[in-house]
């Protein structure tokens, strides 16, 4: 036994989560103290703030800008709302018809008998009967829908709050508009991370009242929330996707190519639906896959620890290993924003990459300490884990390098896709050097770099693989996926930075601001690319750690004792998973594509039907777009959505789970590659474009200005970019996960009942 | 034993090698009845034929024109002549080198010891020195080299001696034209098949003068001609490739887009450099590739079988049976070739691509009936094979399924790719009609057409592989890939017909000729693209199948009994292997975007600086261009090749054959997606171009002409698609194999010295 009572662990896990969200409203706080009232005048404390700058204000700042500023903050949030509801709606009904398919396939297991029986890994002990475990499985998989739900709307609130502040504050100084947009950033990515650990502990607890001494049940029953949170950040990642993404190239392919107006124009009628798209792709639908891999990864180390000897000693805190460094995690996150918040001040345009460089660092190297710290005080110096048949002493410094390993490795993830994303390298200035010879060598450079961009995270987790698999199997590897998330509050707040200051960006657009206030949102926007290409590369490293963590647990569920590349049923299982990411891209891509097509249409008809809306003397019909691009993205999530949640069920049920086995491993290897890839290229195409447009050095002077021959080919690779970034990319890395849990909680089934096809011939 | 005698195999191969020669020489006979001699008048035997067609003579047909012509063709043979010399005069320093390695490191695995030994793994006979075996395979490699130099050689001998002569054919009617490129193909692909069986028939009885009863020994050394192919092939591949797409890339760049002068147009400095890359990518780099398939795929197979019960019982014909089959693909081949030039006649465009179809499939029916034929006479009613540590009955007509599984799944991916690649389908046509938004559009749909073509032939890929593995274990497989590629020589003649229809219309172009000449080369080249994508799709099905055998022979030989993906050495591999193609593919990609962009300034500063040049008063500095192209490829082709040739030693020593395995199966199942979508999204780009130039049907109408908004995107399109299917994609096929081989030449050095890191941790 460790040295931390039962009773510490249960205080100091919801105390943790209740200090995050605590923490998380202070922040709320602090950036609704900038008013955004429509009609209403500025307050006296506003301007005694603006007295106190030294700066010169700038552009215009009367009470009709705010108040524009006001009416167009409320059209994006009541755009973003509408369509998560409508979206959640189709949700909660695919969640109980998927729920009641999971009650009846695990409840058929033993043919739904009520009979306890002996346990599957710990054979001298009587555990629940299947049937409780189907039930108690169903419950956590709606109760991990509806915290990832929860998720991505909270993270879209606090969005949709917060960009027409950025933007009043871009008006003061960049350093304000830059914590405006961070802080933000801040409350959700605490809100999501004390969120998901407090709704697991709470599960945890209550399900326990059931199941007692029987944590091997217990802990399979909880995989449930995992497999919940992720079916609903899949369909929020794809939907979302789509969404943003067909308003943004259908907006882009009219307005900047065609009629040559600016981006985030307010006469392009694809406008509104484009910011719209901002916060449920990029918000809402990044922080359902975030929690979606942190309930993953918690679900595989805690059934993973249940059926070793940590689960047979019944160690309270060594079982709940995964949730203290959660917890851990939160403080840690807290005292780096802090940092970030109040020892430093952004003075400048180029201090914002290396400030948020540097709170990734300083979160890493703070987290590692924190780590020794649990390992110290929650585990027992050895204990023995389950290996696929065999057993292994791992010794608690064993456990300090996996997740250790894990946690700088996303750090080198991160700092790899800054240096292939940003604007500040030479990739990136290549790239927009290229668009002198026109959109064809920028769209190959941009290719190229994507797939160069695979090289060092690829590396990087396979070392964090080796070691935390070599150090302690399967639990190793869901416990570096914990490592690398449990900066999952800096991670995210960095993340959701980049488009609250996109929208910052249109609103100042649209509100008519001057051109230096647009210049420093266009700035903030900038790193925010960058910033939220980190956050990709942090999901899909994440996303490949927690996968193999889910194969591993989904292996020993299954009792399948080696996965043998010479067999033919893997062999075959490995190819077909290797092609599934393909097969889903192009279903996502084409269907951007397709929605793209529909809204550039509706863009032309109102351009062309609308007297007076190129001259700005009518208003175009947004709500018209804002439709297209909801019923789009609702029709279009649902084969990308089958392929992903049928595969597992046809593998395991026809071919078997050996050939499932395949099927994971290949989409795994080959899933993280098209990811990584996908999103870099697109992150390096948007921020050439951003280059040549800023003209920061005489380099990029020498591509531009707008408008520029270049400056178009530019704009063809951004728009190219657009789905690969924000639709195929990131829902690569769901797919990855979720096939993967999803296999884990049906294994039971797939052992018993599995393989039918092969069994016939 | 089977009922063919030892002495009636001794004879029934050669002769089949001979026939197959015989018939090349003979089309080669019939193809240089056409003239094309400079200044001299036109033969009257020439004008006869002139007046016993119906159809009007079009455009100019006049001395000067054939003059012309020939000139064109000279420049364009000379060119590619002096670059592959070039090449080789390299590669023949690498050949050397490369053998020495292999000769050090296979010397060193018994210490370069000269005592005989018991045999690997039939204990109880003795087998020749490890020395012996160094030396021989070393012999195998340079011979393997030196074929595979010969076949690239003849092949681009053979099309640029093809396409001046039909240019000229077009003149009369679009069916001789047909014939004559096809028959060159012919030519071509039958004197590859011939010559490479022929070799590896001659070199394993000289062997076996040394070997005697030695069978392990003999196959293993064998092993080193399979090597020898594809280290030449990668390096024709990536060199070609990057010769022919720098200076197609640079030449529309600058021809097509900013000077708007048409394709070929002979004002433009860089189209002889172009029309020779053409030669020496496609056709030569071609050619390499599939006899590496060829020579690797019966390598694999003889390895497999020598330590098999048909080694150990030294039954010749049995063994010889993977010969045998070539040999009868080469007859049914020659049949199906006859069919297609005797008995039909082409009289419209729209009937090329169906006949070049109908050609697949019947030289695939044929083939079937004579593999049940070899089986009969050639295999013992059943025998035992070496199953990773078990043994294993199959059964005569086990293997009758095995490799009619692998040639049915070869017309399968033929068919697909002919699907997602022609114009006469839905995609393709989408892929044009989405060119009217654009070509950010045209991009993303093409890219979504590439991913999604891979699904059908991963289907039949890993049918194949189930039931062959199933059935036959490595030996299963290795006789698939011999079962695809057994109408080689069909396959071969109906690729090469692309490019020489290609450079047909280039000369066409070049030496002014009407209009309507002009249309037929072009419908015969927009065919051509369709069949070199089939081409392609053939190399790269094939090469996921001898990898596969390979990568089993290569465990065989390492001695290793399973490949756990649940074992982290092996996982690491997995990973990281599957990274591999990206990382190969960013270099090739970046190599020709670089190299472009310096042949766009080498063509701009012509156009700028020499008088006259634009209005086709002056003549261009067209060697200046092929210089630039040929420094290029010969510089850029090292990067890459060092990675494919380096990752397997650098693997096997340092982290042992386990890991070496998982790279192998994870390059393998990622390789060979990204090599499938990248070769039919460049060939979708450039028909959807060509469909729209066409204007065939109301809907390319709407969307043309030349010049028009929408032909401009699909132009930017086709030249994104340049590099990925001329260069990055195929060349992937050669990273798989290559790859394979090699770890299996070295594996007995790897079995004894490999993994010193770990050995050392």
């Amino acid at each position: 036994m460790g040295l931390m009572s039962e009773a510490l662990t249960q205080i100091l896990i919801p105390l943790a989560a209740i200090i995050g969200i605590g923490f998380a409203l202070l922040q709320w706080v602090l950036v609704s103290k900038i008013r955004v009232s429509s009609g209403s005048k500025l307050e006296s404390e506003y301007n005694n703030k603006l007295i106190e700058e030294d700066e010169q204000e700038e552009g215009i700042d009367s009470d009709d800008v705010v108040a524009k500023c006001a009416d167009i903050q409320k059209a994006i949030s009541q755009g973003a709302t509408s369509f998560l509801f409508t979206e959640y709606k189709y949700l909660g009904i695919f969640m109980v018809v998927f729920g009641a398919i999971i009650f009846l396939f695990l409840g058929s297991v033993k043919s739904f008998s009520t009979e306890s029986e002996p346990c599957t890994f710990n054979k001298e002990n009587i555990c629940k009967p299947a049937l409780a475990n189907a039930f108690f499985t169903t419950i956590a998989f709606l109760l991990g829908g509806l915290t990832s739900a929860l998720s991505g709307f909270l993270g879209m609130k606090i969005a949709t709050y917060a960009n027409a502040r950025t933007t009043l504050e871009a008006r003061k100084s960049i350093g304000k508009a830059f914590i405006t947009a961070f802080r933000s950033g801040a409350v959700m990515g605490f809100l999501l991370a004390a969120n998901g650990l407090l709704v697991l502990y709470i599960s945890i607890n209550l399900f326990k009242l059931y199941y007692g001494d029987d944590w091997e049940g217990l802990y399979e029953s909880i995989t449930g929330y995992g497999l919940g949170g992720s079916s609903m950040a899949l369909f929020g990642r794809v939907g979302g996707g789509i969404y943003t993404k067909a308003a943004d190239v259908g907006a882009d392919l009219v307005g900047k190519v065609e009629r040559n107006i600016p981006e985030d124009d307010p006469r392009n009628p694809a406008v509104i639906a484009d910011n719209v798209g901002d916060n449920v792709g990029d918000i809402a639908g990044m922080g359902s896959d975030l929690f979606g891999s942190y309930a993953e990864s918690s679900c595989a180390a805690l059934f993973v620890a249940s059926i070793s000897s940590i689960g047979s000693n019944h160690d309270y805190s060594a079982m709940s290993y995964p949730l203290i460094i959660s917890s851990m995690g939160i403080l840690i996150c807290l005292i780096t924003t802090l940092i970030a918040t109040d020892m430093f001040e952004i003075k400048n345009v180029t201090e914002i990459e290396p400030s948020l460089k540097r709170q990734l660092l300083i979160s890493t190297v703070l987290m590692t300490v924190g780590i020794a710290f649990v390992n110290f005080f929650a585990l027992p110096s050895e204990f023995t884990i389950f290996d696929f048949g065999s057993e292994k002493v791992v010794k608690n410094w064993h456990l300090f390098f996996c997740v250790s390993i894990g946690l700088w490795a996303g750090l080198v993830i991160g700092y790899t896709t800054e240096y292939y994303t940003s604007s500040a390298y030479s990739p990136v200035q290549e790239v927009a050097d290229s668009c002198k010879t026109g959109a064809a060598t920028n769209v190959i450079f941009g290719l190229a770099l994507g797939y160069k961009s695979v090289i060092i995270p690829i590396f990087a987790i396979a070392a964090s693989i080796y070691v935390s698999f070599s150090l302690a199997a399967m639990y190793g590897i869901a416990v570096a996926a914990l490592g690398m998330l449990s900066t999952i509050a800096t991670g995210l707040a960095i993340d959701a930075y980049g488009p609250i200051s996109d929208n910052a960006g249109g609103i100042a657009e649209m509100a008519g601001m001057s051109h230096s206030i647009r210049e420093r949102t266009d700035a903030l926007d900038a790193a925010g690319n960058t910033t939220a290409a980190i956050g990709k590369g942090f999901a899909i490293g994440s996303a490949a750690l927690v996968s193999l963590a889910l194969f591993g647990a989904y292996v020993s569920r299954a009792g399948i004792k080696t996965v043998d590349v010479l067999s033919p049923k893997v062999f075959i299982g490995l190819i077909v998973g290797a092609m599934l990411p393909y097969w889903f891209s192009a279903m996502t891509m084409k269907s951007v594509g397709s929605a793209a097509l529909k809204m550039v249409e509706e863009v032309r008809r109102q351009f062309n039907s609308i007297p007076g809306l190129m001259e700005g003397t009518a208003k175009p019909d947004y709500a018209t777009c804002v439709k297209i691009s909801t019923d789009a993205s609702l029709k279009e999530m649902i084969p990308p959505g089958a392929l992903v949640m049928l595969t597992p069920l046809i593998a395991g049920t026809f071919f078997g789970v050996e050939t499932l086995a395949g099927v994971l491993a290949g989409s795994l290897v080959s899933g993280v590659q098209v990811a990584i890839s996908a999103s870099n290229t697109g992150g390096s195409w948007d921020n050439a474009k951003k280059y040549i447009e800023a003209g920061a050095t005489e380099h990029a002077r020498s591509l531009g200005p707008k408008g520029s021959d270049a400056h178009k080919a530019a704009v063809i690779g951004d728009t190219v970019g657009d789905p690969l970034k924000d639709t195929s990319g990131p829902s690569l890395n769901i797919l990855i996960k979720l096939m993967a849990v999803e296999s884990l909680v049906f294994a039971p089934f797939f052992a018993t009942h599995g393989g039918l096809l092969f069994k016939l011939l």
